[in-house]
């Protein structure tokens, strides 16, 4: 995986994928599927997300204060509803699952190989964790997988890789058509 | 346009679609494009969404605690695009861009006639508005467009309406091809 910029995480998550979330306590990696996930601000990237308390992960997630955020491709779909339709509690998943994993540079959560790209996130505000089970993160390290050189190019059309977005009942439909309005963009021109 | 189920709008929302955003304020409707919003709970819905304090209709949502969100089909990306990038304060966007008005039930805002669904919202907790512009919404009625019969059906495949995910740039992708996973769905069988 290469090193990609915070700046442009963002563009990672506004689109609405499927996201694997990663994290690790008492020396137990475990990895859950998200779609309830948004961003909050640009830079750092700051990205809310709800973990529900009855999820295994709340727990590590709250202690730890720290996570990894890995974006599955299309052809993951079985895997991504798998790791969503068992428990952390009484599995090991990574291993079950034959899950590839990489070293984080900022936090102690495995990365999770394969995906298009994954983000190191810290919870930086649990204000609104009891009533909502909504965390606050905010990204501190990003890395691309190899596969995908175009991925943070501001080339139109740019070779994007096919997210998942759940329609929240075991359906999924994949990215289709790529289609450019940068021409009329002439509010936000640093995005250009 | 015709109910929508409350307790199926997180099926619109969880893919992650571009949303309009409608808000009235003085007499004054106004619209804006928005993509960082989330799901947070089933039923009521509720949903957490971002609306910058320099967006004109902040203070429209802030005072009034009424919106709603409509979800554009992919062919409306040209005006989506244009939506977000001209602001309320200098113009109104419903007639210069002859986006039709239809009648909410529970909130002074209209509804926005040709997106696949409408989802009137009030405010219900803005404890996070002053740190992140961040708004708790309830969804209190959902309306669908007529051309999508098959919305809230439970069979596979569905026929479901190309929406626009934002890359962030203004670029979008449209949804693609249908993926069923659902006899892997052994934890949410209410889903099925």
């Amino acid at each position: 995986m290469r090193v990609f910029p915070l700046d442009k995480v963002f563009q990672l998550l506004e689109p609405g994928p499927v996201v694997l979330l990663a994290t690790s306590r008492n020396g137990r990696d475990n990895v859950m599927t998200m779609s309830w996930h948004m961003m909050m601000d640009f830079m750092p990237p700051r990205i809310a997300c709800v973990v529900s308390e009855g999820d295994y992960s709340f727990r590590a997630l709250r202690d730890t204060r720290e996570c990894v955020l890995a974006i599955p491709t299309a052809d993951m779909a079985a895997l991504v509803t798998d790791i969503g339709n068992c428990s952390g509690a009484d599995r090991d998943k990574f291993r079950e699952f034959g899950i590839g994993r990489g070293k984080a540079a900022k936090v102690r959560v495995p990365l999770i190989e394969g995906c298009v790209a994954n983000i190191e996130c810290r919870v930086t505000d649990d204000a609104l964790v009891e009533r909502y089970d909504l965390f606050v993160l905010e990204g501190v390290a990003a890395w691309a997988d190899e596969a995908w050189p175009e991925l943070e190019s501001t080339a139109v059309p740019r070779r994007l890789p096919r997210t998942l977005h759940h329609n929240g009942d075991g359906t999924f439909r994949t990215d289709g058509e790529f289609i450019d309005q940068k021409a009329r963009m002439v509010k936000f021109p640093e995005f250009l």
